[in-house]
């Protein structure tokens, strides 16, 4: 009884951004598990069983599909977005590391998906069109002073920034600061995209200038985008130009 | 007589990454425009015509792309990977904000694809899963002092990094300039992988320390990965950790 893994990216939001091969793998699943909202995007079926669990959770969820699978269950972990990129599949590989040594003989995939990011910028036009940087802003997993720090560096590079996750009602004040950093050291003119539930029936676009950026616009369902000192508007269409 | 455009991402390679909105796309397409090697991967059919081009001519192709558009085809432009990441995306905006004022209004758009730096990282665990920076290491349109200038912060911030475009025939010294860059401040023992042709049936995933990283494994075909000073190893995966 060989079961197997599959840390599975569901795209953004939209059923037409969600890979056949993705598709293929939920096709061919016992048991699914997740964040509650993420696994509420699979159908049902007889034979498969849903596993829902809270925020916070990742790393006994990723126990909890490693011993699924070593027990012979064909187990899908859904991530929305990408699961690569701040989502469970590095989680996966923390378990794989801390538990028994069979485990890492398991038949373990990962398949891509559409990260936010990817969406949001494409809905926008093309603001991470030469080099840039991703950066999960949240703090629960690392030090604020470090997010700080990777900023100031990102502008320094000259990057595009694609900010994961930038405000949460328990960390209002963060994403302030986070503003007057690049308001102080990019300008007021520099352009900032607040992209808002991406590529669902609720996708909101706000592309500002930063002096007229507020950090209250952002909440954990906005992805921001902040341009390059190259990034500009053609029309309604923010680019980054190819020679940045 | 109302035309479009669409920016299409093929992702990396794998029919089964294709998108159902991508693939959605190119059955409405009346052309298809772009890069000989992705139009090769479109299927032919009554009624689309196919305008392969070569390399190093992405502002001549938008611009045809958009006069098409503007006289009522329905063109999509194909780009490998995600047309927002190093692609033909920003070259479309540039044409856009260099042509006629009419080109702004006409309806386009861009599907997002699979980057990539995802299937590369998906191939090898979750190099990417924590904070990173995305670099195109070609000097075509850009000095290569600021290619080492963004390697140098980037090591700084400590990002994991995704350099695309790492070597070409016409260029072989400067990768070996990045790995020098690399293997001073980050050390022998930082991680680096060398994915080639990912998601195809010649898929090659090479993952060594710094200390034994060659330059000429590294072609045009090649995506490279090099960690955060965090990433590490979990039997045969490389992952970046959550808190990193």
């Amino acid at each position: 009884m060989t079961g197997s893994l599959v840390i599975a990216g569901l795209g953004p939001g939209a059923e037409a951004m969600i890979t056949p091969e993705v598709a293929a793998a939920l096709d061919r699943a016992s048991d699914v598990i997740g964040y509650i909202p993420y696994v509420g995007r699979i159908a049902p079926r007889e034979g498969l069983r849903l596993h829902p669990s809270d925020n916070r959770v990742e790393l006994d969820r990723a126990v909890h599909a490693l011993e699924l699978a070593a027990k012979g269950s064909h187990v899908v972990v859904v991530s929305s977005g990408d699961p690569g990129v701040f989502a469970m599949a590095s989680a996966v590989f923390e378990a794989v590391e801390q538990g028994p040594a069979h485990w890492r003989d398991l038949d373990i995939r990962v398949l891509p998906g559409i990260t936010a990011m990817l969406a949001a910028a494409a809905a926008a036009g093309a603001p991470l069109g030469h080099d840039f940087c991703a950066i999960n802003l949240s703090d629960n997993l690392k030090p604020f002073d470090l997010v700080l720090k990777r900023v100031r560096l990102a502008l320094e590079a000259d990057f595009a920034m694609a900010f994961y996750n930038p405000r949460s009602t328990s960390r209002p004040h963060q994403f302030a600061s986070v503003l007057g950093l690049l308001q102080a050291v990019a300008g007021p003119e520099r352009l900032i995209i607040f992209a808002r539930a991406v590529s669902t029936p609720a996708q909101e676009i706000r592309v500002v200038p930063l002096r007229a950026a507020r950090p209250d616009v952002a909440d954990m369902r906005t992805l921001v985008i902040v341009g390059s000192s190259a990034t500009r508007q053609a029309g309604r269409f923010v680019y980054t130009p190819r020679r940045a």
